[in-house]
């Protein structure tokens, strides 16, 4: 029985893991994508699960006044550890990512040095980056507003260039022109990039990036007109807010001309705008680089969701006892797996697409060399598309794990009210998710519009270039194992997807006013590039399991979750499917009967499956998804570092508890 | 421009309230279900906001002591005004609703003395229910256990009968058997009614409830071998921490014979177990009871986040600026209205079906007095279903409010975070939404087996009187306005509940073993429920607006939001429609079109309809929701309340910050 034994050795899953069919390690180093990057993961989440300053369990205990202090402790240790050892950038990354914590160096690592790197002139480089490399400055990416989100063109800070002085001029002129979200300004950075309304000779010439010092860097006090702080608590008890995301306003606070960065537009000592003759698409390559890394991350937050429920799921155990058998453990049931098993399948789904997306990384920086900038739209579309799809489908499978560790998932023992509450910001931040989706549906009508006139779509959108036989060809399933076939899985999924495209392009082909169409149709618009970017991860895992795979069992089961997770959208979606007349009701009922035949082979490899993450439990940081399934001994433990139980009689008991008890709640010595 | 007036007589939202198209006061009135409902309300809602003991604002910036410690002192407040002004129990819930914290009283009123009534003899009560009144004891429910939720035969807590002392042993044999959730019990009861396996001459009579004493009511200490503490902190900064769930361990503790409650079973002094005559089902009322305040409470707590929601989708403006004007309201985008208009339309569907399940409870009551059990297990799988669906789209609402305010959303002080994080354990207690999916399934089965062998099926499960004609017609709709015709919406619900509830049982009934089918088939059984569940919010909704309601353009509003309501849901489940082949591809298409006009028909009245719930600011508590729209200003000014804004520079700045930009990670004076 589950707390029977404790401590080392024991493990109340190992029954579990000896029924899996395929070689652990093999697939540890496939979704690690490699013995090196393995070896980095591995050293790095041991570094940090043996480090007693990074310890973060009493994380959802603490003030937040506290917590932010001791992230700012990790912080620093982290540096110290880094510059001690010698890490390398890759390595310093994975050390940060495992700490699990977000604090400023995130922003001064992530947005900061790379805007620097790609807007600063090599001379702006040279003066700025050093510091930055050593820390001597820490930097924040200063760009929303408190009126201002995603229309970045809409930003109301003022940057006025004044000839006379030779400085730009830095203003808030409204309470909406506040700066607002930034993480890390809010009390740590020292400098700042501020997104600006250049304006110079009374003309303005939208918005620019400029670099701003904020505090001193002698003693910390923000400089003179700068008002800065906090912007408050965030969603969930830790989560995100051991991040200082802040509020800054500018009261005229003057910066010498040269801190706006040059490359791509300079202003003269004169005052005259001059734009440069660098393409602006050379920093595609960098967005193409962070999209991918999200989408990794998507993958490894889901990742941690799934193997907390996972493994709980099989140590949970509830109804069905019969003649002295013990319950039946939870991930038994069909409605569990129904809901569980395609999140797992999601999770590989989006590592594959993460290691093609690294792929695409490398392709469009070679091309931007030699200035082929022909496939960007075809790849601003496509990680657009699967930055809003992964991270939007992981925030929600996090909380949907959640549920199904049914009343215990919502203590934050279990890990997953934290997971959710810091991961969640991921739908809005580098692209609101909903934006991304029109400005993929823009890009589909598009492409559709120019295959017409006979340009060839490229990429992930070629099977657009295919339109006549894909909405005049039918499904040719007739029973459930036809799904299992890849050329009949990628058709349905490209049928569905370009029915949906040319639906929506005729309708706004017709209309008067097609931007008004545009926004009449958005719902289905937003639908139609749901199904884009549902094929390109249909397909982007149909080729990796059509390739060669090491290890014994590992590429059998990649083929189990790559048809699990075709069949689990297709069956969510079938609404679609039928509406576009490519699927009849029963090869959808065939899909489904399928779908559970998956759900049995999942079954008795499930736990390996999430094993094969490689999460440390310090990682999970959950009682429900410990490694040994030790899950009721730790929960009770827990629950007793609760600051209600440092008394055995609560505190408040005089004051408000006895008086109710007594009868006594008037009188002069009543506080209620 | 937000933020340039401030203060009272401000509203940024009055141009939208002025084109309102309907009575806002009639509308009130009909939510809250008359005048004198309306009365009551309002008055409880003002005294709370008035009274600065019930001051909220503060809970999700303390740490979670001072947060509990304050909870204690607003329920003793609470009990105090109750007292004072004499309130009645009807006033007495309203306002410990309206002041918006869980705590312990909630356990005590809503659970502890409704199960004294429901299960102790009349001699029980009268000795404790006096004392429960008067809160000269405090009670909680302690039923689940650390391994053991929704499957209560499966409770270990054992209550072995010692007929030398005339007294129960009650005893926790194992770490799964500790009691675990009830709320109030960590630290606030002095008494826990037990649920707990009876056991008297070696045999296990199963589980019964039995009174315990658990804490000193003299110095509120742990009575001896009992261990009790709070089990951690949960999802949220505020949410549910202001409650003490709690754990709950017996060391053979000895309590009277006469604290078992004995109405449905009794054990004599000789150890004699004796099951009473009366009938079980008198429970039944007060399920239905408390099911019908669980999907009003869905209503409340869903128009809360829909009312910020669309108050500040209608400050918020976004993109689209064009020759001078400002950006365009985030409300007027057709995906914004397509998230959150459905939502909208939902709370009054809800609040609707409320309303006839107060009917239910007065016929079920009726009927129990007569001995008329025949609607029973109808009622009880309505019920079940109405609690599954309603706790569960509103958690999803809420959140998918939270999501539609976008970045501001994530701060607590939009209010969303903690609404959600305070709501959600609703889809888990009285009974988790999935199970009773599945017991509604297990209804619609057994009704179809009946009505096959002639038993004609009752109240919301008539339609499965008319089989015949359900599954042999076809949806008449040509034209968009067909779907406006009330009896063509009823029966394309009916034609598709009915036919997937045939469908599954269809399959069941050719298993060769029905229960293994039945777990087979369990996730369409999970749809078929949900498909019966949401006929039944239609049907509701359309008897409604077929009677007269008085007010200027009420009843036009309601029509307008019940077809939205019915529409909403079927273009989101259009797989379903089609896949029963009850409605073909080009009838969906006509209803999404219908649909947008209803998006039109509300959006001017939209303001006006949250207005109608007639939430005070302080109820909402949210930045955002404010009434009168000024929400940057707020914003801006409740930032600076937070304790990281405490000081200018930041603490742990000397010791974790500086040292890394100077560079002095490493000497004698680092912390690093």
């Amino acid at each position: 029985m589950i707390g029977e034994k404790e401590g080392a050795g024991v493990d109340y899953l190992a029954e579990e893991r000896a029924g899996a069919q395929f070689d652990l390690h093999s697939m540890k180093l496939f979704l690690a994508g490699g013995q090196h990057a393995y070896d980095v993961s591995k050293r790095m989440a041991d570094l940090v699960a043996n480090d007693p300053v990074f310890a973060k369990e009493d994380r959802v205990r603490v003030p937040r006044k506290e917590h932010y202090k001791n992230s700012l402790r990790k912080a620093g240790h982290a540096w110290k550890t880094i510059l001690e050892q010698g890490l390398t950038e890759e390595e310093s990354m994975k050390l940060r990512g495992f700490i699990d914590e977000p604090t400023y160096t995130e922003l001064h690592w992530g947005m900061f040095i790379p805007a620097l790197k790609g807007q600063a002139t090599e001379e702006q480089q040279h003066k700025w980056l050093p510091k930055a490399y050593k820390m001597a400055i820490i930097g924040c990416y200063a760009q929303t507003e408190l009126g201002h989100g995603s229309n970045v063109q809409g930003l109301e800070t003022t940057a006025t260039f004044d000839a006379s002085t030779d400085e730009f001029v830095l203003h808030s002129p409204t309470l909406t022109s506040t700066k607002w979200w930034p993480g890390g300004l809010g009390k740590a950075s020292t400098h700042a990039l501020v997104y600006a309304r250049l304006i110079t000779d009374s003309q303005d010439y939208g918005v620019h990036a400029f670099i701003v010092q904020i505090r001193s860097l002698e003693d910390h006090t923000p400089l003179p007109n700068v008002t800065v702080g906090d912007i408050g608590v965030k969603f969930g008890n830790g989560g995100y807010n051991s991040m200082d995301n802040g509020l800054l306003r500018f009261d005229h606070v003057r910066i010498p001309r040269e801190n706006m960065l040059m490359k791509l537009a300079t202003v003269t000592k004169e005052g005259k705008y001059i734009r440069s003759n660098k393409p602006r698409q050379l920093g595609y390559g960098a967005m193409v680089f962070v999209r991918q890394g999200i989408v990794t991350d998507a993958s490894i937050y889901l990742s941690r969701a799934v193997t907390i429920a996972v493994r709980y799921s099989a140590i949970r155990r509830q109804f069905g006892a019969k003649d002295d058998k013990p319950e039946v453990q939870v991930i038994d049931y069909r409605t569990q797996q129904y809901r569980l098993f395609p999140l797992l399948a999601t999770v590989y789904a989006y590592r594959i697409v993460g290691f093609w997306m690294k792929w695409l990384y490398a392709d469009v920086t070679e091309r931007l060399n030699n200035n082929d900038f022909s496939t960007l739209p075809e790849v601003h579309s496509c990680t657009a598309g699967l930055k809003s799809m992964t991270t939007a489908i992981t925030a929600d499978g996090i909380e949907e794990c959640r549920k199904l560790c049914g009343g215990h998932g919502y203590l934050c023992a279990s890990g997953l009210p934290e997971l959710y509450a810091v991961y969640v910001p991921a739908c809005t931040y580098e692209g609101d998710n909903n934006i991304l989706l029109l400005q993929v549906a823009r890009f589909l009508l598009k492409t559709l519009a120019q295959a017409g006139s006979g340009t060839k779509p490229v990429g992930t959108a070629a099977y657009l270039g295919n339109i006549q036989h894909l909405t005049s060809v039918n499904c040719k399933v007739s029973r459930g194992e036809d799904w299992l076939n890849p050329s009949v899985m990628l058709e349905a999924f490209e049928a569905r997807a370009a029915r949906m495209a040319v639906g929506c392009g005729m309708r706004v082909a017709k209309a008067p006013d097609s931007e008004s169409a545009f926004n009449e149709l958005s719902p289905e618009l937003v639908e139609a590039a749901q199904a884009h970017c549902q094929l390109i991860v249909v397909s982007k895992f149909i080729e990796q399991v059509q390739k060669d795979i090491p290890g014994e069992g590992v590429k059998q089961q990649l083929e189990v979750l790559c048809n699990l997770y075709a069949l689990s959208l297709l069956t969510a979606h079938s609404g679609d499917f039928l509406a576009t007349g490519y699927l009849t009701s029963r090869q959808v009922s065939l899909a489904k009967d399928q779908q559970k035949a998956l759900f049995s082979a999942v079954r008795p490899n499930a736990v390996a499956l999430v094993d094969a993450f490689d999460h440390t439990d310090n990682y999970l940081g959950s009682d429900l998804g410990r490694y040994d399934g030790d899950v009721y001994t730790h929960l009770y433990k827990n629950a007793w570092k609760d600051p209600l139980n440092e008394s055995v009689v609560t505190e408040g008991y005089h004051d408000y508890l006895r008086p109710v008890l007594k009868q006594q709640l008037w009188g002069p010595a009543s506080k209620l």
